[in-house]
Protein backbone atom coordinates (compact mmCIF):
# COMPACT_ATOMS: atom_id res chain seq x y z
CA UNK A 1 0.00 0.00 0.00
CA UNK A 2 1.49 3.64 -0.66
CA UNK A 3 2.10 6.12 1.79
CA UNK A 4 0.21 9.18 2.32
CA UNK A 5 1.81 12.48 3.01
CA UNK A 6 0.76 16.16 3.58
CA UNK A 7 2.67 18.57 2.08
CA UNK A 8 2.57 22.51 2.92
CA UNK A 9 4.02 23.84 -0.71
CA UNK A 10 4.64 27.65 -0.67
CA UNK A 11 5.64 27.96 -4.48
CA UNK A 12 9.13 28.82 -2.94
CA UNK A 13 12.08 27.03 -4.29
CA UNK A 14 12.48 24.97 -0.44
CA UNK A 15 8.86 23.37 -0.59
CA UNK A 16 9.41 22.40 -4.13
CA UNK A 17 12.69 20.78 -2.95
CA UNK A 18 10.81 18.91 -0.41
CA UNK A 19 8.08 17.34 -3.38
CA UNK A 20 10.93 16.08 -4.91
CA UNK A 21 12.41 14.75 -1.37
CA UNK A 22 8.66 13.13 -0.38
CA UNK A 23 8.07 11.47 -3.42
CA UNK A 24 11.45 9.96 -3.79
CA UNK A 25 10.96 8.55 -0.23
CA UNK A 26 7.99 6.65 -1.85
CA UNK A 27 5.13 9.15 -0.83
CA UNK A 28 2.05 10.15 -2.58
CA UNK A 29 1.82 13.88 -2.11
CA UNK A 30 -1.42 15.45 -0.98
CA UNK A 31 -0.57 19.75 -1.22
CA UNK A 32 -1.45 22.20 0.93
CA UNK A 33 -1.02 25.75 0.13
CA UNK A 34 -2.51 29.23 1.88
CA UNK A 35 -3.91 32.33 0.65
CA UNK A 36 -3.31 34.21 3.90
CA UNK A 37 -3.44 37.13 2.80
CA UNK A 38 0.15 37.45 2.04
CA UNK A 39 1.94 40.46 -0.57
CA UNK A 40 3.42 37.94 -2.54
CA UNK A 41 0.12 35.97 -3.18
CA UNK A 42 1.62 35.26 -6.52
CA UNK A 43 3.45 32.20 -5.18
CA UNK A 44 0.40 30.42 -5.04
CA UNK A 45 0.16 30.38 -9.44
CA UNK A 46 3.75 28.82 -8.95
CA UNK A 47 2.56 26.34 -6.21
CA UNK A 48 -0.32 24.97 -8.79
CA UNK A 49 2.07 24.89 -11.68
CA UNK A 50 4.93 23.24 -9.09
CA UNK A 51 1.78 20.48 -7.92
CA UNK A 52 0.95 19.68 -11.44
CA UNK A 53 4.40 19.36 -13.11
CA UNK A 54 5.35 17.00 -9.89
CA UNK A 55 2.83 15.11 -10.17
CA UNK A 56 1.14 15.49 -6.70
CA UNK A 57 -2.34 13.81 -5.99
CA UNK A 58 -4.32 16.20 -4.85
CA UNK A 59 -3.48 20.63 -4.16
CA UNK A 60 -5.30 22.42 -1.97
CA UNK A 61 -5.85 26.03 -1.16
CA UNK A 62 -6.85 27.20 2.53
CA UNK A 63 -8.28 30.31 2.80
CA UNK A 64 -7.39 31.66 6.00
CA UNK A 65 -7.10 35.94 5.66
CA UNK A 66 -4.40 36.79 8.76
CA UNK A 67 -4.84 40.19 7.88
CA UNK A 68 -7.32 39.83 10.60
CA UNK A 69 -4.12 39.91 12.96
CA UNK A 70 -1.85 42.17 10.77
CA UNK A 71 1.66 42.73 12.55
CA UNK A 72 3.98 41.36 9.52
CA UNK A 73 5.40 43.06 6.82
CA UNK A 74 3.91 39.97 4.14
CA UNK A 75 0.18 40.90 5.63
CA UNK A 76 0.55 44.64 6.55
CA UNK A 77 1.53 47.42 5.38
CA UNK A 78 4.53 47.28 6.58
CA UNK A 79 7.53 48.14 3.99
CA UNK A 80 9.56 44.72 3.30
CA UNK A 81 13.29 45.33 4.00
CA UNK A 82 15.60 45.70 1.65
CA UNK A 83 18.91 44.66 2.53
CA UNK A 84 20.68 44.59 -0.84
CA UNK A 85 22.98 42.11 0.29
CA UNK A 86 23.15 39.45 2.54
CA UNK A 87 25.45 40.09 4.98
CA UNK A 88 23.12 42.71 5.53
CA UNK A 89 20.75 40.65 6.76
CA UNK A 90 20.32 41.43 10.37
CA UNK A 91 19.90 39.41 13.32
CA UNK A 92 16.75 39.20 15.44
CA UNK A 93 13.39 38.57 14.33
CA UNK A 94 12.68 40.92 11.15
CA UNK A 95 9.73 42.35 10.28
CA UNK A 96 8.44 39.92 7.68
CA UNK A 97 8.09 37.13 10.41
CA UNK A 98 3.92 36.53 10.06
CA UNK A 99 2.66 35.56 13.62
CA UNK A 100 2.42 31.94 14.63
CA UNK A 101 2.18 31.49 11.08
CA UNK A 102 3.62 27.76 11.10
CA UNK A 103 1.93 27.36 14.15
CA UNK A 104 -0.92 27.84 11.73
CA UNK A 105 0.23 26.05 8.46
CA UNK A 106 1.26 22.63 10.55
CA UNK A 107 -2.71 22.34 12.38
CA UNK A 108 -4.27 22.77 8.76
CA UNK A 109 -1.95 20.37 7.46
CA UNK A 110 -2.44 18.16 10.76
CA UNK A 111 -6.68 18.92 9.96
CA UNK A 112 -6.09 17.53 6.15
CA UNK A 113 -3.43 14.29 7.68
CA UNK A 114 -6.31 13.46 9.82
CA UNK A 115 -9.39 13.03 7.40
CA UNK A 116 -6.62 11.44 5.05
CA UNK A 117 -5.34 9.10 6.98
CA UNK A 118 -1.83 10.10 6.44
CA UNK A 119 0.42 9.98 8.82
CA UNK A 120 3.33 12.01 7.70
CA UNK A 121 3.83 15.62 7.20
CA UNK A 122 6.21 17.63 5.38
CA UNK A 123 7.61 21.03 5.51
CA UNK A 124 10.31 22.88 4.03
CA UNK A 125 11.49 25.07 6.83
CA UNK A 126 15.24 25.63 7.28
CA UNK A 127 17.22 27.17 10.35
CA UNK A 128 20.69 27.72 8.26
CA UNK A 129 20.06 30.05 5.47
CA UNK A 130 16.99 31.58 7.31
CA UNK A 131 15.38 34.97 8.60
CA UNK A 132 15.32 33.92 12.02
CA UNK A 133 11.87 32.93 12.73
CA UNK A 134 11.48 31.23 15.90
CA UNK A 135 8.70 28.72 14.23
CA UNK A 136 11.96 27.41 11.92
CA UNK A 137 13.61 25.92 14.63
CA UNK A 138 14.09 22.40 15.44
CA UNK A 139 12.64 22.61 19.04
CA UNK A 140 9.66 24.05 17.82
CA UNK A 141 8.71 20.93 15.14
CA UNK A 142 9.46 18.74 18.28
CA UNK A 143 6.96 20.26 20.56
CA UNK A 144 4.14 20.40 17.62
CA UNK A 145 5.16 16.67 16.50
CA UNK A 146 4.11 15.63 20.37
CA UNK A 147 1.09 18.54 20.23
CA UNK A 148 -0.24 16.92 17.07
CA UNK A 149 0.02 13.35 18.23
CA UNK A 150 -2.15 14.35 21.27
CA UNK A 151 -4.69 16.45 19.25
CA UNK A 152 -5.80 13.64 17.02
CA UNK A 153 -8.50 10.95 17.18
CA UNK A 154 -6.57 8.10 15.46
CA UNK A 155 -5.57 5.72 18.59
CA UNK A 156 -3.81 3.40 16.30
CA UNK A 157 -0.32 3.71 17.99
CA UNK A 158 1.44 4.65 14.38
CA UNK A 159 2.65 8.29 15.04
CA UNK A 160 2.75 11.55 13.10
CA UNK A 161 6.00 12.41 11.81
CA UNK A 162 6.59 16.14 10.77
CA UNK A 163 9.28 15.97 8.25
CA UNK A 164 11.97 18.66 7.69
CA UNK A 165 14.44 17.45 5.27
CA UNK A 166 15.81 21.10 4.71
CA UNK A 167 15.78 21.87 8.31
CA UNK A 168 19.94 21.75 8.77
CA UNK A 169 20.84 22.49 4.88
CA UNK A 170 22.07 26.02 3.55
CA UNK A 171 20.13 27.53 0.77
CA UNK A 172 23.32 25.62 -1.99
CA UNK A 173 22.99 22.54 -0.40
CA UNK A 174 19.21 22.31 -0.52
CA UNK A 175 19.51 23.91 -4.50
CA UNK A 176 22.33 20.77 -4.97
CA UNK A 177 19.34 18.30 -3.55
CA UNK A 178 16.66 19.31 -5.57
CA UNK A 179 18.64 20.03 -8.79
CA UNK A 180 19.92 16.25 -8.35
CA UNK A 181 15.99 15.25 -7.92
CA UNK A 182 15.33 16.85 -11.11
CA UNK A 183 13.72 19.85 -9.50
CA UNK A 184 12.96 22.78 -12.32
CA UNK A 185 13.76 25.85 -10.42
CA UNK A 186 12.43 28.13 -12.84
CA UNK A 187 8.59 27.66 -11.75
CA UNK A 188 9.32 28.98 -8.12
CA UNK A 189 9.52 31.88 -6.89
CA UNK A 190 10.99 33.33 -3.50
CA UNK A 191 10.49 36.88 -3.31
CA UNK A 192 8.28 37.98 -0.52
CA UNK A 193 7.53 41.26 -3.15
CA UNK A 194 7.43 40.71 -6.26
CA UNK A 195 5.72 42.96 -8.99
CA UNK A 196 2.35 42.76 -9.82
CA UNK A 197 3.81 40.72 -12.83
CA UNK A 198 5.55 38.18 -10.24
CA UNK A 199 9.11 39.97 -11.02
CA UNK A 200 11.38 39.19 -8.31
CA UNK A 201 12.44 42.51 -6.17
CA UNK A 202 15.62 41.10 -5.90
CA UNK A 203 16.33 42.82 -2.34
CA UNK A 204 14.65 41.29 0.07
CA UNK A 205 16.14 38.56 2.51
CA UNK A 206 14.13 36.04 0.26
CA UNK A 207 15.63 37.02 -2.64
CA UNK A 208 18.94 37.83 -1.65
CA UNK A 209 19.43 33.97 0.27
CA UNK A 210 17.91 32.16 -3.09
CA UNK A 211 20.57 34.46 -5.44
CA UNK A 212 23.24 33.16 -2.70
CA UNK A 213 22.25 29.51 -3.31
CA UNK A 214 22.42 29.38 -7.05
CA UNK A 215 25.95 31.32 -6.79
CA UNK A 216 27.42 28.89 -4.66
CA UNK A 217 26.45 26.26 -6.64
CA UNK A 218 28.26 27.97 -9.72
CA UNK A 219 24.76 29.14 -11.67
CA UNK A 220 22.32 31.48 -12.08
CA UNK A 221 18.63 31.05 -10.91
CA UNK A 222 17.48 29.37 -14.12
CA UNK A 223 13.71 31.86 -12.93
CA UNK A 224 16.06 34.79 -13.74
CA UNK A 225 14.80 36.70 -16.97
CA UNK A 226 11.88 34.14 -17.14
CA UNK B 1 -1.35 47.69 33.56
CA UNK B 2 -4.00 45.51 32.64
CA UNK B 3 -3.38 42.46 31.35
CA UNK B 4 -4.54 41.21 28.02
CA UNK B 5 -5.87 37.91 27.14
CA UNK B 6 -7.35 35.99 24.60
CA UNK B 7 -10.58 33.99 24.47
CA UNK B 8 -11.91 31.69 22.12
CA UNK B 9 -15.59 32.36 22.12
CA UNK B 10 -18.21 29.94 20.45
CA UNK B 11 -21.66 31.20 21.91
CA UNK B 12 -22.03 28.37 23.87
CA UNK B 13 -22.30 27.80 27.51
CA UNK B 14 -18.41 27.01 28.45
CA UNK B 15 -16.98 29.95 26.51
CA UNK B 16 -19.11 32.48 27.85
CA UNK B 17 -18.56 31.10 31.88
CA UNK B 18 -14.93 31.20 30.67
CA UNK B 19 -15.42 34.79 29.40
CA UNK B 20 -16.92 35.64 33.14
CA UNK B 21 -13.82 34.01 34.56
CA UNK B 22 -11.21 36.09 32.91
CA UNK B 23 -12.69 39.15 33.56
CA UNK B 24 -13.29 37.95 37.34
CA UNK B 25 -9.48 37.25 37.37
CA UNK B 26 -8.83 40.98 35.90
CA UNK B 27 -8.18 40.53 32.30
CA UNK B 28 -8.87 42.84 29.38
CA UNK B 29 -10.61 39.88 26.75
CA UNK B 30 -9.99 39.97 23.10
CA UNK B 31 -12.56 37.46 22.24
CA UNK B 32 -11.86 35.33 18.91
CA UNK B 33 -14.52 33.03 17.05
CA UNK B 34 -14.37 31.30 13.69
CA UNK B 35 -16.58 30.51 11.08
CA UNK B 36 -15.33 27.41 9.84
CA UNK B 37 -17.99 25.42 7.86
CA UNK B 38 -20.23 24.49 10.94
CA UNK B 39 -23.76 24.03 10.31
CA UNK B 40 -24.48 25.50 13.59
CA UNK B 41 -22.71 28.83 12.18
CA UNK B 42 -25.79 30.81 14.17
CA UNK B 43 -23.76 30.23 17.01
CA UNK B 44 -21.70 33.55 15.64
CA UNK B 45 -24.76 35.57 16.32
CA UNK B 46 -24.86 34.45 19.92
CA UNK B 47 -20.93 35.24 20.05
CA UNK B 48 -21.66 38.35 18.84
CA UNK B 49 -24.48 39.17 21.70
CA UNK B 50 -22.34 37.75 24.47
CA UNK B 51 -19.06 39.79 23.78
CA UNK B 52 -21.14 43.01 23.40
CA UNK B 53 -23.11 42.20 26.57
CA UNK B 54 -20.33 41.14 28.75
CA UNK B 55 -17.73 44.06 27.28
CA UNK B 56 -15.01 42.55 26.23
CA UNK B 57 -12.48 44.52 24.36
CA UNK B 58 -12.60 43.44 20.84
CA UNK B 59 -14.51 40.41 19.13
CA UNK B 60 -12.86 39.28 15.79
CA UNK B 61 -14.57 36.19 13.49
CA UNK B 62 -11.52 34.22 11.53
CA UNK B 63 -13.10 32.69 8.37
CA UNK B 64 -11.35 29.78 7.42
CA UNK B 65 -13.87 27.14 6.20
CA UNK B 66 -12.91 23.33 7.01
CA UNK B 67 -15.22 21.78 4.82
CA UNK B 68 -11.70 21.89 2.67
CA UNK B 69 -11.13 19.17 4.76
CA UNK B 70 -14.64 17.40 5.84
CA UNK B 71 -14.53 15.04 7.53
CA UNK B 72 -16.80 15.47 10.71
CA UNK B 73 -20.81 15.63 11.14
CA UNK B 74 -20.18 19.07 12.31
CA UNK B 75 -18.69 20.36 8.39
CA UNK B 76 -20.14 17.87 6.47
CA UNK B 77 -22.55 15.91 4.83
CA UNK B 78 -22.50 13.38 7.81
CA UNK B 79 -25.75 13.14 10.36
CA UNK B 80 -25.23 14.75 13.42
CA UNK B 81 -26.08 11.41 16.28
CA UNK B 82 -29.23 12.25 17.85
CA UNK B 83 -28.98 10.14 21.25
CA UNK B 84 -31.41 11.03 22.90
CA UNK B 85 -30.43 10.56 26.38
CA UNK B 86 -26.73 11.46 28.37
CA UNK B 87 -26.73 7.41 28.82
CA UNK B 88 -26.95 7.11 25.21
CA UNK B 89 -23.75 9.26 24.65
CA UNK B 90 -21.45 6.86 23.33
CA UNK B 91 -17.44 5.82 23.72
CA UNK B 92 -14.73 6.43 21.46
CA UNK B 93 -14.55 9.78 19.16
CA UNK B 94 -18.39 10.59 18.24
CA UNK B 95 -18.50 11.87 14.31
CA UNK B 96 -18.81 15.26 15.15
CA UNK B 97 -15.20 15.48 16.17
CA UNK B 98 -13.91 18.33 13.39
CA UNK B 99 -10.29 16.89 13.21
CA UNK B 100 -7.51 19.25 14.49
CA UNK B 101 -10.37 21.84 15.19
CA UNK B 102 -8.49 22.82 18.49
CA UNK B 103 -4.98 22.92 17.41
CA UNK B 104 -6.45 25.32 14.49
CA UNK B 105 -7.89 27.10 17.01
CA UNK B 106 -5.65 28.06 19.59
CA UNK B 107 -3.25 28.36 16.59
CA UNK B 108 -5.36 31.49 15.69
CA UNK B 109 -5.18 32.55 19.04
CA UNK B 110 -1.79 32.06 19.41
CA UNK B 111 -1.57 34.71 16.25
CA UNK B 112 -3.50 37.11 18.07
CA UNK B 113 -1.75 37.21 21.74
CA UNK B 114 1.34 37.73 20.01
CA UNK B 115 0.12 40.63 17.68
CA UNK B 116 -1.67 41.98 20.81
CA UNK B 117 1.54 40.90 23.07
CA UNK B 118 -0.92 39.12 24.96
CA UNK B 119 0.51 36.30 26.95
CA UNK B 120 -3.01 34.54 28.38
CA UNK B 121 -4.96 32.57 26.01
CA UNK B 122 -8.40 31.20 27.59
CA UNK B 123 -10.34 28.17 25.94
CA UNK B 124 -13.51 26.53 27.72
CA UNK B 125 -12.82 23.20 26.78
CA UNK B 126 -13.82 20.56 29.13
CA UNK B 127 -12.62 16.62 29.78
CA UNK B 128 -15.59 15.47 32.15
CA UNK B 129 -19.21 16.13 30.27
CA UNK B 130 -18.16 16.22 27.17
CA UNK B 131 -17.91 14.32 23.81
CA UNK B 132 -14.66 12.19 24.24
CA UNK B 133 -12.61 14.57 21.59
CA UNK B 134 -8.88 14.18 21.96
CA UNK B 135 -8.23 17.47 21.96
CA UNK B 136 -10.20 17.95 24.80
CA UNK B 137 -7.72 16.56 27.23
CA UNK B 138 -5.45 18.18 29.44
CA UNK B 139 -2.31 16.48 27.78
CA UNK B 140 -2.86 17.91 24.66
CA UNK B 141 -3.44 21.78 26.13
CA UNK B 142 0.03 20.89 28.03
CA UNK B 143 1.70 20.17 24.70
CA UNK B 144 -0.01 22.72 22.54
CA UNK B 145 1.53 25.79 25.53
CA UNK B 146 5.03 24.45 25.29
CA UNK B 147 4.62 24.45 21.26
CA UNK B 148 3.11 27.89 21.95
CA UNK B 149 6.26 29.12 23.63
CA UNK B 150 8.28 28.08 21.46
CA UNK B 151 6.63 29.36 18.31
CA UNK B 152 6.89 32.78 19.30
CA UNK B 153 9.06 35.82 18.52
CA UNK B 154 8.53 36.98 22.46
CA UNK B 155 11.48 36.19 24.19
CA UNK B 156 10.84 38.76 27.04
CA UNK B 157 11.18 35.57 29.33
CA UNK B 158 7.55 35.77 30.33
CA UNK B 159 5.77 32.68 29.43
CA UNK B 160 2.64 32.05 27.25
CA UNK B 161 0.14 30.32 29.41
CA UNK B 162 -3.43 28.46 27.85
CA UNK B 163 -5.96 28.79 30.89
CA UNK B 164 -8.78 25.85 30.97
CA UNK B 165 -10.83 26.70 33.74
CA UNK B 166 -13.05 24.26 33.23
CA UNK B 167 -11.24 20.95 32.52
CA UNK B 168 -11.98 19.29 35.18
CA UNK B 169 -15.68 20.60 35.99
CA UNK B 170 -18.76 18.96 35.39
CA UNK B 171 -21.49 20.86 32.91
CA UNK B 172 -23.31 21.44 36.28
CA UNK B 173 -20.29 22.86 37.84
CA UNK B 174 -19.50 24.84 35.26
CA UNK B 175 -22.82 26.80 35.21
CA UNK B 176 -22.96 27.10 39.10
CA UNK B 177 -19.83 29.01 38.47
CA UNK B 178 -21.35 31.40 35.72
CA UNK B 179 -24.20 32.28 37.55
CA UNK B 180 -22.42 32.81 40.37
CA UNK B 181 -20.02 35.02 37.92
CA UNK B 182 -23.56 36.62 36.41
CA UNK B 183 -23.32 35.11 33.14
CA UNK B 184 -26.96 35.19 31.02
CA UNK B 185 -27.07 31.48 29.82
CA UNK B 186 -29.90 33.27 27.53
CA UNK B 187 -27.58 34.66 25.13
CA UNK B 188 -25.96 31.19 24.10
CA UNK B 189 -26.66 28.02 22.20
CA UNK B 190 -24.72 24.80 22.31
CA UNK B 191 -26.62 22.85 19.46
CA UNK B 192 -24.72 21.34 16.91
CA UNK B 193 -27.61 20.83 14.63
CA UNK B 194 -30.41 23.82 15.45
CA UNK B 195 -32.84 24.73 13.02
CA UNK B 196 -32.14 27.95 10.61
CA UNK B 197 -34.03 30.19 13.39
CA UNK B 198 -31.84 28.80 15.78
CA UNK B 199 -33.62 26.42 17.86
CA UNK B 200 -31.80 24.09 20.15
CA UNK B 201 -32.50 20.29 18.41
CA UNK B 202 -32.71 19.15 22.50
CA UNK B 203 -31.60 15.52 20.94
CA UNK B 204 -27.70 16.47 20.49
CA UNK B 205 -25.33 15.29 22.73
CA UNK B 206 -24.14 19.42 23.24
CA UNK B 207 -28.04 19.54 23.99
CA UNK B 208 -28.25 16.75 26.39
CA UNK B 209 -25.41 18.00 28.48
CA UNK B 210 -26.56 21.08 28.85
CA UNK B 211 -29.99 20.31 29.75
CA UNK B 212 -28.62 17.73 32.91
CA UNK B 213 -26.57 20.53 33.43
CA UNK B 214 -29.40 22.84 34.82
CA UNK B 215 -31.36 19.65 35.75
CA UNK B 216 -28.68 18.99 38.34
CA UNK B 217 -28.58 22.69 39.68
CA UNK B 218 -32.39 22.51 40.24
CA UNK B 219 -33.61 24.91 37.22
CA UNK B 220 -34.95 25.12 33.89
CA UNK B 221 -32.11 26.23 30.72
CA UNK B 222 -33.14 30.12 30.72
CA UNK B 223 -32.04 29.87 26.73
CA UNK B 224 -35.32 27.48 26.82
CA UNK B 225 -38.63 28.61 25.07
CA UNK B 226 -37.07 32.35 24.15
Amino acid sequence: MSKKAVLLLSGGLDSATVCAIAKAEGYDVYALSFRYGQRHHIELQAAAKIAAVMGVCAHKIAEIDLRLFGGSALTDDIAVPKHGSVEAIGQGIPVTYVPARNTIFLSFALAYAEVLEAYDIFIGINAVDFSGYPDCRPEFIRAFEETANLATAYGTGKRIRIHTPLIRLSKAEIIKKGLALGVDYRLTISCYDPSPAGQPCGMCDSCLLRAKGFEENGMRDPAEGK
